[in-house]
């Protein structure tokens, strides 16, 4: 069923300096490429067009596009081209010519980049788990049965059931108790054609539709990863087996507290308990919606769908108390939910729609961690594997597929763009790659999609801090350096210090300039500091350090777009051999892919959620003090970050 | 479980004719045992000791009451008392005075009654079928926790279930989602100690209530009948198997159409089927809500809900398109419902309680009747039986535990007082027991509850039909016999001939006398010549008459006051020994009970629900044929009644 990705890549030789890309892309952006690459092109527009600085000669190869306004026509008889209007056709050779490179000072002080963590598409990593097939929990089957008459006039439920027996071999069956009330005019509206949808239940089949006429060509399924920050919806169709549509939205119950616990704390009262469920369902609401109708899908084709989240996202959701998961002895309701009725929670979906939940291990490793296991693979891996993935709610899982030992921290959602002043999710015109010219201080940015800047997303608050401690203008304790100030790094008139990432004219909005404040640093050092610390601990208790490990699987809403130099360089990883990484992004949207694609994955979904073994961080000491050795960047301790000592002591 | 019925009876002689009673129960009403016996005692009022008529002098034995203000002070003296006022609390020796007595032409015309048919009561009753117990399939315990601790947190879900399998053995539970949202607060409240209701289903054990404490001992079930035009229901003690309370009321959907027919028509839209489900919901929540007033129980306590009904109540109730069982080949849309969630169908109950309906069979043969099958045993006999439900859809089965035919036919309200104009329910205040004075047409009439006269039921129109007929007020065709006008025969305004049965004054609206018209009688020969058609038919189709019935169950609304000679009278039943035939009241209740008592019996029903063969007698020519030589009092062909023969006779 898998798709072959688009399997057409070129090379990109940049001059001077050939700097050469291999497995560029078919139709990528040359200012994007060249930005990934370590090769520095001035841009301040976010790669819009918007302040022509990213000039660049095409030597050979085949191209589009690469005018704009900006480009006096003189320069495009030259040769000269925007290079974040250029998309990449064929193998080509690039010179950047010195008016739109960086200062030379980069030379000096940056090293050349280890060259990026794999980032895989979501298409590319469902091959991470091999040897499964689409055999969704949820199947419609066509029946053609006949009509009755004097000599055979059982019921119509009888004559259903024995038409899946006959023609389907489906036996035992139970029936939908709505599926019954209408099934006569199910029956006879398409002259004994019916579709029925079946459910296999840990108790046997279970019909939860009938519907006129042949619909098992229609046949979709809508997976979620319910973020305490960010909800992500896909719409999956179970026939191809291909994705038609995604979506994705800020969790309505934000509102509400921006951490679990303050959440858990409102939904002590019912009433708080119904406000939070209904903030989330209305977020659901938006994002199904949005994926329905970009696909043009009417809700009633959906047959099932999946939800991984954290546990109490996941209490939230359906409504399930939990109060005591934030009390010590940390007790959740329950880890295992049966399937509910989506509608019965305020899921516009039909009435036969069940939704699906991951099960939790324990109150702080939840749907999403088990999710993100199966779909990583990790479960089925001989390897010893370290996943992390990276939200509001940190979780860290170490192991194999024999062993499986996870933990979590709360890293607050920073990484979600949370936090941030000019923060935002990673979605259009968000900026997510961020160059500083060390001889200047000026930014060169990159936002998602080539829109205006709308603000400042997780791998671009990475990438910014990273370079700002590169250029010298951030300080290890995450502070400015004040002896830095000048256009780009300003005292705001309060007289706190700022540095300008995109000028008013350039931004979305043109209100205000986009900026990063030492408020926003300090919550970034916060959150990668207790993911470090998560991990160090975790690893600790199995008798391990880094060394130990076979491959580590980062997943966060950040996308695909985190560098693994720039998240070694704040501290969030140590600085390691690139190959060992893997960037699978949204980890248990994936993991609600396969359990929604195939009956096998949401077994061995239960069967991860039941070997996993859970190690509790609160009140853990030794985490509070490697958390503290981690406030600092990248780390108190260099021994993990020669890199980054080496260009820091050259700064001195 | 059973409990012992009052044991103590006694023994009455009326005097003149030394006409002996064994068996009269402790306290009976002393008027109402002389009726039954056939002894004749004038009393105009229904036994309120507002005429004075009934005056009897107690020659020796031990009595309460029999004083009245009809009863002047000097024949109080003389030992006369009012029989309608006096209990019976001992063996006693009546005299019955000339004046009041019916006329001595009684001595002439009337035969002495054979005596009546074995009336049981429902306690009894519950012993036709032996070797039972009390094992209801919804059941609670309890369980006494360990609170969690840090070496101990597994989630409260999995605690639940951990002490259910190591305390009581009920392994691969599942647990419904209303139990798991709020299992938290109710495993704390109260300490870890926690009663969880478990429902056994087709699918392994469910726990369908988690409530906090000890209410093991607070376990009841609600039964329910659903006529097409009486509803019925009982509240159950499921821990002492004793019945708390019990009422009735007319069904709501009555004023959508008597009949089946004219609901599943109002049924088509979707509209319409609401309406008339939510009608029956309506006089089932008013009849529950009357039984647990009584009994002062909580809805909460209510474990679970039987109910049983004709395949178009029970469509109807849970809301089920019933459009296609009027139409031929006359196909329900089910046979076997799943138990549903009663909240769900509008009932007021608890969201853990689920409504149990019978299986049914066929379009026309419903769970009332697998449920009479149960709760009369016929299902565990050697005996060939007839088994007849007398209400306004009319069924017949014949068999034994080994085959059981069935069919059914359409009888008309009349037997449940419906389509007479002074009918009503064998309520209290509804006149159930009638003689007629042959020589002056003078009735004398009992009410149910000793209550003024609010009307007549069932029994009350058969056995004023057939006292009329006896007398010779009334033709064999249905027509009165206008020779016999005077005081209580007489023309209304409009010129129609009507009995008068109750005079104004007496009655309990003092609005107008309380009449039995042309119509009614026209009615009542309508349905008891469908029935009496439908059972020969029935016998027939398995090449029998009779004769070779060992045994005859009849059941119906109008409860234990049918008289056996009285319905042979009118020709509902051919003249038989009177041995052979035992008055089940409403055996569908009876049924319901036992399946609500006992998982045995349930499973018993789905048995009998399959075993069952189904004759369709719509469109049957003979059953017609039958039908038409029935519209005859008795019948036009005497063979079966040689008493009503020789009595007729005599009166030409």
């Amino acid at each position: 069923m898998m798709k072959e990705s688009e399997a057409r890549t070129h090379k990109v030789v940049f001059q001077p300096g050939d700097i050469t890309c291999e497995g560029v892309p078919h139709g990528a952006n040359l200012l994007r490429v060249a930005l990934l690459e370590g090769v520095h092109i001035n841009a301040s527009c976010g790669g819009t067009g918007g302040c022509g600085k990213c000039r660049v000669k095409i030597d050979s190869g085949e191209y589009e596009g690469g005018r704009s306004a900006k480009l006096p026509d003189e320069d495009f008889a030259a040769g000269l081209r925007l290079a974040c209007r250029v998309k990449v056709m064929g193998d080509l050779t690039v010179t950047v010519p010195e008016e739109s490179r960086m200062g030379d000072a980069v030379a000096l002080t940056h090293e050349r980049r280890p060259g990026p963590g794999r980032a895989l598409s979501a298409q590319d990593l469902e091959q991470l788990v091999e040897g499964w097939s689409v055999d969704p929990v949820v199947r419609k089957y066509l029946l053609e049965l006949e009509a009755p008459d004097a000599g055979n006039n059982i019921n119509d439920l009888d004559r259903l059931k024995l038409g899946l027996k006959s023609r389907h071999g489906i036996e035992a069956v139970s029936v939908d108790f709505d599926v019954i009330k209408d099934l006569p005019t199910a029956l006879r509206s398409e002259d004994w054609k019916v579709t029925a949808t079946v459910v296999d239940t840990a108790r046997g089949p279970k019909v939860i539709q009938g519907a006129p006429g042949d619909g098992t060509g229609d046949d979709y399924s809508v997976v979620l990863d319910i973020g305490t920050t960010s909800i992500y919806a896909q719409l999956l169709d179970l026939s191809s087996g291909e994705t038609l549509a995604q979506a994705s939205d800020y969790n309505g119950q934000i509102s509400y507290g921006e951490d679990v616990i303050t959440r858990i704390v409102h939904a002590r009262k019912p009433e708080g308990r119904r406000q939070l469920q209904q903030a989330v369902v209305a977020t659901i609401n938006g994002v199904v919606g949005k994926v329905l109708e970009k696909a043009g899908i009417d809700s009633c084709q959906v047959s099932h769908m999946v939800a991984a989240g954290n546990t109490t996202m996941t209490h939230l959701l359906t409504g399930v108390d939990p109060t005591y998961i934030r009390i010590d002895p940390y007790v959740p309701a329950a880890a295992f939910l049966p399937p509910v009725r989506a509608a019965d929670l305020g899921i516009e979906a039909c009435r036969h729609v069940h939704l699906y939940t991951f099960p939790c291990v324990s109150s702080y490793v939840g749907g999403d961690i088990v999710s993100g296991i199966i779909g990583s693979g990790v479960f089925r891996t001989d390897k010893v594997t370290l996943y992390i993935d990276i939200g509001t709610n940190g979780e860290a899982v170490v192991g194999n597929r024999e062993w499986l030992v996870a933990t979590s921290c709360s890293a607050g959602p920073a990484f979600e763009g949370g936090g941030i002043r000019h923060g935002m999710r990673a979605t259009r015109g968000a900026i997510e790659a961020v160059q500083v010219e060390p001889a200047t201080g000026e930014p060169h940015i990159l936002t998602i999609g080539g829109r205006k800047p709308l603000g400042i997303c997780g791998t671009g608050i990475i990438d910014a801090v990273a370079e700002l401690l590169e250029a010298g203008i951030l300080e290890q304790n995450g502070k400015f350096n004040q002896e830095a100030e000048g256009e780009w790094l300003r005292r705001d008139q309060d007289g706190q210090w700022e540095y300008v990432l995109v000028r008013e004219e350039y931004t979305a909005s043109g209100r205000g300039d986009i900026v990063i404040t030492e408020p926003d640093i300090d919550n970034l050092m916060r959150a990668k500091g207790a993911i470090f610390a998560g991990v160090s601990t975790l690893l600790d208790s199995v008798g391990m350090t880094m060394e130990a490990v076979e491959q580590v699987y980062v997943a966060g809403g950040f996308g695909k777009y985190l560098q693994l130099d720039r998240a070694a360089a704040i501290g969030l990883f140590p600085e390691m051999d690139a190959e060992r990484f893997t960037f699978v992004g949204n980890g248990s949207l994936l993991g609600a892919r396969l359990v929604s694609f195939s009956r096998e994955m949401l077994a061995a979904a239960e069967q991860v959620a039941k070997m996993m073994t859970n190690i509790e961080l609160s009140d853990n000491q030794q985490c509070m003090d490697e958390y503290m050795a981690a406030l600092f960047f990248p780390h108190t301790d260099m021994q993990w970050f020669p890199r980054m000592e080496r260009i820091l002591g050259k700064l001195k």
